[in-house]
This record gives C-alpha cells, structure tokens and sequence, in this order.
C-alpha cells in the first residue's frame, strides 16, 4: 500500500489544517503588565484617559502666546515679560496673559494662556524679567497636545496584540498594571519508537535518545506554548490511542512524532481517524523534509503527526505547529523575520517540492553590534553582507540544524537556485 | 554651556563602549536542558559519543553488502537470501555473509557484514527467502555512519552559543541533561525625574507615569538579562549618587532614564564621572532619537544614560544595551532579523546624522502561517511583499512604537529615503 497517494504543496496543507481551527481559545488570565512580555491580548483595551492628560512642552524654552510673537526675527524681536517658571511635576501657580512668558522645560505642563513654546536658542536674556524672542512661532509649536499620544476611548490595542517592551511601556504609561491575556496554549507531545529512549538513560546497541520531545517542546515554549510531554509510547496501538486520547482532553494541540518502523509510520493516521471528527485533513506533504507529514483534526483540536527524524520534526514544527499556535491565540499576523544572503552552491530541486535547507549565516563584514551595513540603490537590493552557505547531512542528523542560522525556502515553482542568487533565510 | 560638544557616529559611540568591557561574564549555573532555551553556553560542549554510535539505515529496505549487488539492474537482478529481520531498538542477532540480507527499517541497526541497504522499492520477494535485487548500490549506500552526525571528542556546541530548540536536541541527543549556562546579566534601572511617579499611582497635573523603567525592563529580559528595578529616583544629585552605586555593586550594568528638566540632564554624566574609570566615554551621538545618550564605564560596569523621553530610551535600549548584554554573554554573533519593504514616502534626513523611524508593515498578499511569497530573480530582490509605513509623531509618544512592527535606519551618509525605495526594517 502506498503511503502517500496524493501530497499536498504545504501552503494549501497549513491552510486546510488552520482552515479548521475555526475557534481561537477563550480561556485567559490577568496578569501583571511587567510580566507579560510575549504574551497575547484577550481583549481590546481602551484607554482610561488621553495620554498625555496635559499640554507638555517639547523643549525647553519659554511658554508664550504664539500670537505675541508673530513678525518675531533676529533683527526684529518680540519682547515678553517673564512672569514665571514651571516646576516639573506639578502645574504652574500662574496663567501667561499677552505680553508674558514663562520659563518650561522639556515635559513641563503649559500654564492656562499659553499656546507655544520657544525653544531658548531662539531666545535672549536682556534684562532682569524681559526676553527676546527671534522667531515667530505658530500656535501650539513645540507642545504635545492632550491626547496626542492616544485619546480617550480610543482602543490602543487589540485583541490579539503581542505584547512587546514598547506595548508593556504603552500600558504603564495609561496605568494599565494588570492585563487579561490568553493563556498559554497547552501542546501535548508524545513520542513513539521501540527504538527511542528517555535522554537520561544510557542506549543499548540500535537504541537512540527521544531528541523530538525537546526540540518541539522548546518551539512551542518559544512559540508562546506549554509543552506537556507525555514520554515516549511503545509501537502498540492501543499505548498510542490512550497516550493520544490523554493527551487530547489535557491540551488544545496534540503533536505525534512517528516511530521508525513502516508498521508504525501510519498508526498515527490510525489514530486521528479513531479519535474524532473531520480525522485526517492530510497525510503526505510535498516538502523535503517532512513528506510524511499527517495533519488532523479531532473534536476541533488539531493533531499532528510529524516524521520521527529529528531535523524533519523541527522544520515542520516551524511549518505546522508555530502557526497552529499563533492561529490558537488569535495572534495578529507579524511578518517572520528574514535576512537576505548570497548562496554559496548550487542547489538542486524537484519541481512540485517545496525544500528547506538548512544554511549558515556568514560575512567578513560582519561587526558585532552593528545592525546594518547594506546599501540600497534604486527599488533593488544589490548583493548582501551575508553568505548562505548549505549545512549538507541527511536528515536525521540534529547537530545539522544546531549549526543552522536559518531555513532556506526553494519554492515549489523552481527546481533549484543557483550559487550566487539573492536568497531568503528565515532566521530560526 | 553646550550639552555636546562633539557628536559620536552611534555605531563609533557602541564599538567604544564595547571595546571597554573585556570581561564578559563568568558566573555560571547548571540547569536541565528543557528548561535552557534562551540561556548562553558557558563553556564547549564536546561529545561524549560518537552520534550515532552505530550504523543506521536511513531507508526501508534489505541490509545487504553492496558487492552482492554489482551490476544488479532491472533487467539482471541480484539474487540475495533473507537471513531475518533486523528489530527496531536492538542489536541485531545474525550476521551478514556473501550472498545475505536482512529486512531492515528506517532507522534500524545494520547487522555485521553488511555495508549498504537497498530501498525496498528496488527489490522484488521472488520466493520465499529468496529477494531479488534490480539495484547496484555503493558501499555505505543509504546507511548512516557511525559518527556522521558528531564524533566523539568533537565540539558540538562552543562557549556562547544560544540554545534554540535545535541545540537543546542536540543535547539531549548525547545524553546531555544538565548544562552549564552564563547567569542571566543584572541590569540595574533607575528612572530620574520628579515628574515621574510609579504606574500604580493618579497622576496630579504635571506629572506622567514611568514608563521607561517598563519597556527597558522588557527589552533587557527578552535579551537575556533580569531586571532589577531601583525605581524613580528624584532630581537631587546625592540621590541620583546613592542608587546608582548601589545599583553598580548589584549588578552587571546599570541604566539611567534621565529627567526631563534641563538641570537634570547632565546629572547622570556627573554620576559616572564621580562612581569610576575611566567613567564617561561618549556625551552625545549623532542620532534621532537618542542625541543626548550618555555612554560610560565604571570600574568595568557599562553604565548607559538614556534621554528620559519613552521612544527614545527605547530605541536607544536596542542600539546600546542589547549589544551590552550579547558582549557581557560573550554570544556569538547572529544575524538581527529583519524583512525588506518598500518604503510609502519620502523621509528626508540630516546628512550625517542617523536616523531611526518606527515603521508599520502592511501587505495585500499576506496570508497567515505563509513564510514567503517574494520572487528573486538574478541576484537582485525585486519589490518586497511588505510596505513600510512611517509612523509619525513626536519622540515621546510611546505608542508610536507599540503600534510600530519594526525600526528603519536612514544611515548618516543619506540625506534621505524616496518612496518606492527598498529599505531593510529591523523587527522589534
């Protein structure tokens, strides 16, 4: 029997599998802002008050009425009366009739009257109590205005969000200190293979170490998961649908990572179709590494089932369980982060398929700290600080990806890329 | 008297400081594996085994000797006998002579005698106990070597190497539970300014919440480090003297948000001058935001002075402490993610200066879960999936940046950036 009759290209597999998720989790928690970092919204949030709440300035200078200043230059000042200075972290005592200025600085609330803020370059000192200006200013130059920032009501963010160092800050700033995030998606991982055991344990001759239960367990945790391991199964059935079934009714998100033997590389078909409804949504994906790929779902929950090799787990893991993930939490979608780089080699590829090659990241221009160092010309990128250069091993081989700085993508489309093409690396 | 006499080039002002601190980190732990994603190696990790430390089949197959198998074809097979079946997770009982094979599958032992293993799909069971071969295989064809994933002795992972997921397998591929991993960097933060009080409080007119102690506290955590809060310190010199020594002899680095008054400002350069040597390297750096950085060392610590506005204290906490924090881990250098996009508008910019603009990233064609749609053609990248929208508003709206997906750079030798121009945005 053949395992595989039809494979799917794996953009039309993920959208299928997500396609059925059709219920972003609901569950969530509060929290304390200062310990969300990395997690996602459950609701909208509002702001309770305009940000800033009061007239600031911008600068430092003098508070004035812009209208006083107006034909203001160098070889015609205005002349203002100085009536004040405003404390920082309080508002003035006094207002800032025509005629009159105030001594503001940066972040410093605008007294009742005034309009503007002159910056003290454009200012001078001439007499106790008298300033000249040299600049005419426009009403409200310099002053961030009440709800610049965000008004009141406004939803400063969704649903959704994750929350990063600039969000947390935005939530401080309304005073917003406990926030209703989603819980973490729960992923239950199970290993099967009469051939793999506990990493703890020492192998007898033809016994290898679980290695998919760490490595999918860290992608979920990067991934804003929990995951929940459920050890290594035997090749039965039965284990496997009890683990499976567990597993299941403990998590939002089941991954199976197959054993070796052919007996057993469609028991977790098997299992999906035994388990709930629609069962198996695809059993066979056109990629390399990752053909054996089954995605399901049981009861609304989606249950995959990755080849047992280590390299070919984690690459799908990225490929499936990441945005089975971030679909589970509502994420808003965020572009994956990339680097350009010339490709050192050759590579060759099937058309239909859709490979993923690990590669190294190098350059000779590399300078620690340093973000940049591309140019730019016109609407094209000219060649790249870095190199991509292939880690070649056979797929089973995890210290291959442990070496990796990325995954290159040959498109399903081409049938190969050639050594010296701009490509895109997908950092990992 | 002038606040900056010369402005440093930002990336000048980082290589300075950086070139100070000569002493990365020492202080290390050991921890479980699972739990070390994230943390930096502190010390070469060398295999304790070969990895496999026995021959594999990669495929379905016949473990066979490949001499057996020469000028094998179609139309000429090979004729082999069936001595067993090799078991999953065990030595295999038997051997293989001249004219033997055994049923093997992927991922099994390969019995002693043979040397390569023919796909399944290449064989033919003609009679009982008899397998007829259509293949020449190569001597090693389809098995994994002993060591071809690591040697034993080799350095699977050096000192400063980050553990993603891949690196956590590898570990526990060789049986390598615990680790021994840099203690995650202590970063003092201290907020100046008597405008500034604690989220958790009511403003009174004139005064704002902190909100840098947050999201400095949020990019040091996601970076590796720990955050240790010191809280708002007020605008007196003795103050600012006390929590910033003792912030300095509890942790590896110390952050200063300045007040906003411009007597204030200067404070924290007084600070380092009087804490220790060489004490302020950089006054000033020609960049928008973040003119008045202040970047010193004390006695070996980095101690970093940060413009007391939200979006500037962030943007510099990107450009200064997160380098900080990779040299204190001694990480090896990795590529900074980014995405290319096509910018919506002109941005001029200083000649000289460098600028960093948040900018949000749109697209008609993205679909979620889809890592790629762009075509290279050549060596050049044409257009980009995304478009890079600036996001305008003065430097201390903090949720410029909460609604921002990345930052682009305008180097300093531009005087600006056309719209239809391909920038490089770094993701935040």
């Amino acid at each position: 029997m053949p395992e595989f009759l039809t494979l799917l290209p794996p953009d039309e597999a993920r959208a299928l599998l997500l396609s059925h998720l059709t219920q972003p989790m609901t569950d969530s928690e509060w929290i304390d802002v200062p310990s969300a970092l990395g997690r996602v919204l459950a609701e909208d949030i509002h702001a309770p008050h305009p940000l800033p709440d009061f007239r600031r300035s911008t600068v430092d200078g003098y508070a004035v009425r812009a209208r006083d200043t107006h034909g203001a230059s160098d070889s015609l000042p205005a002349y203002v009366d100085l009536v004040g200075e405003v404390p920082m972290g309080a508002a003035p005592m006094f207002e800032i009739s025509a005629g009159q200025c105030a001594l503001i600085y940066t972040g410093g609330m605008l007294p009742t009257g005034a309009d503007a803020v002159v910056m003290l370059e454009y200012t001078q000192s001439v007499q106790r109590n008298e300033i000249e200006i040299l600049r005419a200013l426009a009403d409200g130059e310099n002053v961030i205005r009440v709800g610049e920032d965000v008004a009141q009501g406004q939803i400063v963010q969704a649903r959704g969000s994750l929350l990063r160092p600039a969000e947390i800050g935005g939530l401080m700033a309304l005073g917003i200190v406990k926030v209703n995030v989603l819980k973490k998606v729960r992923a239950g991982l199970i290993s099967t293979g009469d051939e793999v055991i506990d990493p703890g344990q020492s192998p007898r001759p033809g016994q290898v170490r679980d290695v998919n239960s760490y490595t999918l367990g860290a992608l979920v945790e990067k991934s804003g998961g929990i995951a929940k391991l459920y050890g290594i199964v035997s090749d039965e059935l039965e284990a496997l649908k009890d683990a499976v079934a567990r597993a299941l009714a403990e998590c939002n998100l089941v991954i199976v990572t197959a054993g070796s033997s052919a007996s057993t590389r469609d028991r977790t078909a098997d299992v999906i179709r035994w388990l709930g409804q629609p069962g198996v949504l695809v059993h066979g994906i056109n990629t390399r590494p990752g053909k054996p790929t089954i995605l399901g779902v049981c009861n609304g929950k989606a249950v995959i089932g990755l080849p047992g090799n280590p390299v070919s787990a984690l690459v799908n893991g990225y490929l499936f369980v990441v945005p089975v993930i971030e679909k589970l939490l509502g994420v808003l979608p965020r572009p994956k982060p990339t680097v350009l780089a010339r490709l050192t080699v050759n590579l060759s590829s099937q058309a239909g398929r859709e490979d993923w090659w690990p590669v190294r990241l190098t350059t000779e221009t590399q300078r620690q700290g340093d973000l940049s160092h591309r140019r730019f010309r016109g609407s094209v990128v000219e060649g790249s600080a870095y190199q991509a250069e292939p880690i070649f091993g056979k797929s089973n081989l995890i210290f291959t990806l442990a070496s990796a700085d990325g995954l290159l993508r040959i498109p399903p489309d081409a049938t190969g890329l050639g050594a010296g093409e701009i490509v895109e690396v997908f950092l990992i």
